[in-house]
């Protein structure tokens, strides 16, 4: 298995000052006030020292019930309900559960890079479909159909997505929901970036269409939602029996979430959203003032509006795009700004860039491109 | 693969009002204060918001070598540490490094249940090799000698053990290393418990003995040591380039430690160790009452004298013990008293007991076996 990209040039980046990072999917802001008061206020009482339950501690699956209701219209209880290490550590036990070895595994690609390391981690074949570009990253649902064989056991993906900004509508995931009902396929989502789109693009939870819930894993996090990247806690939904099977993944892997991070994530749960609301207006500018400095450097990358997320994933124009970890290791060496190359999405002839930055970092970041490319 | 026994004794005694617990290997304290100020500093002063590096923050691994190098005489470089969502994420990840699939990995049982799911879920094939429950089940070194074919890649233990309380003496594990050398194996080892032995026993790390620094993955926790469970944080030490593929596995599972208790361990480490000396004579003492409560229970139960871990493995000397899941619900049930099947670590006629509660726990429970057994 190859190094990950995106942790490789953190680390070259290590080495030289004063970098413009577009290259981390990690918040901008520090966690909200109301959510560290959350956890100071739960360790100083004491709550935090012992592991809870492995699926969580129940005053946190409560308000996750409420929350998958009224946000997803996905109706669970409390024991569909698995609290989790980031989104990352069940999907990991989730792919672990799903996948027996030399399952295929369905990814519309391009996609987080992650997944497909997990899918090999389980000893499964991840099979790539690409996405449609030209039409804004959208799912090709005729070669999703297409890819579809007798040992295929899963389709995964990120929505919105990671890289591309990607959001699905609800006529892309009937089709995808369709070819799960009729193949008997457990589909497995990372929803990590649920609540930030834009231009009044929504976010669906596949697992809310009829007939769905069974075959669904659904999996979130506060990672996104509420700059809680470092508190690593997050969760999955699935039906009772499959979360039992999740859950023998999860006590392998980790016995339980922090407790602390949950007493954090119950923190953010019961107060005000607004801070939703003020992360996605951030991202929405940010992102503006990215396409319109990607617009002047046109002679070197094209884009497709991303709808969601904090991402996007310009092309590159230059034939030098071609091994686009060179190209990354370019721009960092000689513009001083650090990206993801495409290949760590299996997808050269581009970067990632992320949004998730202060509007002065995209500026100096463009800056500094500019002078190089001119 | 079978539900956990011990997580699955703890949901059937949810039902059961005022159960005495001998079942989880959960330290009877809190965090101690200082640790948990370290925390609330942290948040405070906005550093537990975003991820760390995958490997952790670079301060805690500095501690990290310098407590390998006076406590465990391991010189390690902080390139060659990797902080872990407690030492089972750091078990899973470099377990996943070291197997490919169909590898045998040599295990000595009883032994902790989780070691061999991980193998397991690695596609690896556990080959248990029985201890020496007599001589307080000490290693069949032999035996583990004539387990090795081509197939062995590793030999996986905890010490001090986990469920018996052994302690391999130096010597045992002068020559599970020379089996290793003869072999070209990989050891990994889960030392959770290392700072709890008694009677002049000593933990010894297999890491420091003669060569054998580049070919062993040492698994550390604050988990036990500090009365940390609910914190999640642990690490592993290895070799750079073994580092590098357990990174891998890391990012996979869990991206990086929650950063809150990476805190908390650095505020752990860089204070007086007075509380670890305080919770070993803790446990001595329940120890103690605890083999003096069950020699009052001969009939039932005989038992080798555990020399570390806060753990013991009573055999059950009745014959309805051959089904000890059997037994263990019978005691629930009967006596509301909540101990873990032998099956769970794969050996029938036992049940495990811990002697991380307050004495009072032990008296409640023994009062009550032996109302039970009478």
């Amino acid at each position: 298995m190859p190094k990950s990209a995106i942790h490789e040039m953190t680390q070259l980046s290590e080495g030289i000052e004063d970098v413009a990072f577009l290259s981390w999917a990690k918040p901008t802001a520090g966690t909200p006030d109301h959510i560290k008061e959350a956890a100071i206020k739960a360790i100083a009482e004491d709550k935090t020292g012992g592991y809870s339950t492995p699926a969580g501690i129940i005053e946190l699956r409560n308000e996750i019930t409420k929350k998958l209701s009224k946000v997803n219209h996905i109706e669970a209880s409390p024991g569909e309900i698995l609290v989790t290490v980031g989104a990352i550590e069940g999907l990991a036990a989730a792919i672990m559960a799903v996948i027996d070895p030399g399952d295929e595994v369905i990814i519309p690609v391009p996609g987080y890079s992650t997944h497909i390391r997990q899918v090999l981690m389980a000893s499964g074949v991840p099979v790539c479909v690409p996405t449609v570009e030209e039409k804004g990253f959208c799912l090709d649902v005729d070669r999703i159909n297409d890819a579809v064989t007798k040992n295929t056991r899963a389709i995964l993906f990120s929505d919105p997505n990671n890289p591309t900004g990607s959001v699905y509508s609800k006529e892309e995931l009937e089709s995808l929901a369709e070819i799960a009902r009729k193949n008997n396929l457990v589909v497995i989502t990372d929803e990590a970036y649920e609540y930030f789109t834009f231009d009044g693009y929504k976010h669906h939870s596949i697992a809310a269409l009829p007939d769905m819930k069974e075959r669904v894993v659904s999996s979130f996090t506060f990672t996104k939602t509420y700059a809680m990247t470092g508190w690593r806690v997050g969760y999955v939904h699935a039906s009772k029996e499959l979360i039992s099977q999740i859950k023998k993944g999860h006590i392998t892997f980790s016995i339980c979430a922090p407790v602390v991070s949950q007493y954090a994530a119950l923190g953010a749960l019961k107060a005000s959203q607004q801070c939703i609301d003020d992360f996605r207006e951030h991202y929405k500018n940010v992102r503006d003032l990215m396409c319109s400095r990607l617009d002047r450097l046109d002679r070197v990358f094209e884009y497709q509006m991303p709808r969601g997320s904090y991402l996007m994933f310009p092309k590159i124009k230059l034939d030098e795009g071609k091994d686009s970890l060179a190209f990354a290791k370019r721009l960092l060496k000689e513009a001083r700004v650090s990206t993801t190359p495409g290949v760590a999405f299996d997808s050269e002839f581009h970067v990632r860039m992320s949004f998730c930055v202060p509007e002065k970092m995209v500026n100096t970041a463009f800056d500094r491109m500019e002078d190089c490319f001119s």
